[in-house]
């Protein structure tokens, strides 16, 4: 085992990367001349889609950093553990563009894919998280500090899953309801890691 | 609260990012064969904008960078305010983007939506970071080392917003005038960089 | 020589990067409204040749991570053999698509020329890989701390070079198989890096 | 004043995503079905032209890294200065394109201007970092620990400037010419890092 420190510094490098290029599908929309303004006011739901996911991917970022404040060695396993967190929030880029563009058009069914497309992703996120926190609770000797902070932390992703498996159900039904679950679990999430965070906090020895 | 370095760290990475995919914007243009030249003098209004930006976002780099300098501790509150902060600058690409393309063409009234949006952005920049500022003020436990520069910032701001105002005024009214009054607020932004810093050196510890 | 941290932090940097940008092969497909999920489904290749390479260049990472931990100097060749081996894992990317962009054809004699670029470039970042294990293991004023890791790891990329060899040879005869071959030699590279790093470990002072 | 480290570190992350952003100029080439081959290896300008940027870049970043081991201290002016040398370097980027974009067609006029754009960019890219070198043997109050290294650095941009100019001015004759001449320029400019880089390290403190 050796110290987490660079570890760390890799998955923030890989976190600031792919929050910064989600930007990317900003484009100048196609206009006619004199009309630009009409064609930006149109472009929405890219502006939305990209609010959700930075928040939602810096939300992730600050829970995994957080988490590893509290660990102080790794191995080799939770370095591929990593990995496997950090692949599937790459993924969360695709179902962005994803929403952007089903929310422009008017076709629900199109809506409808992006909308469960999304929430699977959230799905394995959560899920690889879960993978790394069970890792590191079943592992004393990566000295984590705060085990109680990690504990607590396993109903978190569980009930955090169980709102994006209702928002995949009711958007069969009703598309928009779907959504807004979806938009909600997310929200969930993002109080979630204050949660969290006061709790790892409170179990961190006292900086002066 | 534990200590700043790592959040620094995060966003210094999400800068470089932010600030080298702007060049993504500098395509190879379309042309005729052998007109290459000409085809690479009529892309002026990417590299200007390009220029604008560059130094714009780089001086936000270096403000946040020596505004955290001050700052030993964070919290979870202070994470997300930065996450805001971080969020807000990422928006820059787009109208950069918007000004190059309208600058290139001769239709006024898309010049001056690119300048309006790219005045509010910096406008909402602005308001991130006062944000900031305030939140770090009223919370003296995170030992912020020098309050005297943070609070002579309070006003630099103000100052600044009301730049990017007069200039999306003006703007409706003869647009070059308000695009020359965003580039001076950006030019006055980066003369308070120097002000702003000499305060910070002038109240941290002698260096020896 | 100078401390080795930094040209490790660097190279950190570009493999945080270069693992990110291989997302962004994933575009929007072009769709028919109301099709968009069988459009999302006819994209299985990207994602496959995606998860592929982002755990091929994950353990190159980690790799290089583990390699550098046992060294504490650097010199200026040094750097530059270390830009060498960036610069080959640098063109992964392009292969990657290769393979994206032929498993949705049918055309076996475009499969294979993408099997056969994706192996030559395996075998490209081996043998850079290769000159750099045999630099350091020459320099023992570089302090490595564990020059018995670093040896055995001279066979595993020789039989790694073999796995990719046979792909490229198979391919020409059965492409499928070729594929499967160099699936299989990601797989054993990724196996290597386990008993690579646990020697790596086991050679290092104990940690408290 | 306050420490050099977090402007190196924000420098070595700027030159991690120029370097790696390059090869997104690689993509799949429209092709026949069943003529992927020959159609990547029409491809081999951008191959080239991307080993030449990165090896430039790379030499740079190596630059960059070994003169701020030199110096213990940072001011304002002196990260604004850096900041005009990393906008200098993010330039290169564009007439990489170019160049991969005319070495394929066979219109002489085209490849000359590629040539020139790129040599002029390097020339500005010199300027920047003569600019840098002279504040900081100007200003000894930032610790220079190995004045003389920077001393002897200043004729190396000049020469390098020197093989830049001729490459223009022969590119107007022989377009061929011209771009060995750059090419020249660039593998000297390489080798020049080797001797720098080991009267920086000659000028250093003694590491045991």
């Amino acid at each position: 085992m050796y110290k987490i420190g660079r570890i760390q510094a890799m998955s923030d490098g890989l976190f600031a990367i792919l929050i910064t290029i989600l930007v990317l599908d900003f484009r100048v929309p196609d206009y006619k001349a004199g009309y630009l303004f009409q064609s930006v006011v149109d472009q929405w739901p890219i502006l939305l889609a990209y609010i959700i996911s930075f928040f939602y991917v810096g939300t992730l970022w600050l829970f995994h950093h957080d988490f590893f404040v509290t660990i102080e060695r790794t191995t080799p396993t939770l370095n591929i553990l990593n990995l496997l967190v950090l692949f599937s929030i790459t993924l969360i880029n695709y179902p962005t563009a994803l929403i952007a563009e089903t929310l422009a058009q008017t076709n629900l069914a199109d809506l409808r894919t992006a909308v469960v497309i999304y929430a699977l992703t959230a799905l394995l996120i959560n899920a690889t998280f879960e993978i790394l926190y069970r890792y590191v609770y079943l592992h004393p000797q990566l000295k984590a500090k705060n085990s109680s902070a990690i504990r607590s932390s396993y109903y978190d992703p569980i009930i955090s899953d169980g709102i994006y498996v209702v928002s995949i159900i009711l958007s069969f039904f009703i598309v928009w309801v779907g959504a807004g679950f979806l938009l909600g679990g997310i929200v969930w999430h993002a109080m979630g890691y204050l949660r969290f965070s006061q709790k790892v906090i409170a179990g961190l020895p006292k900086s002066k």
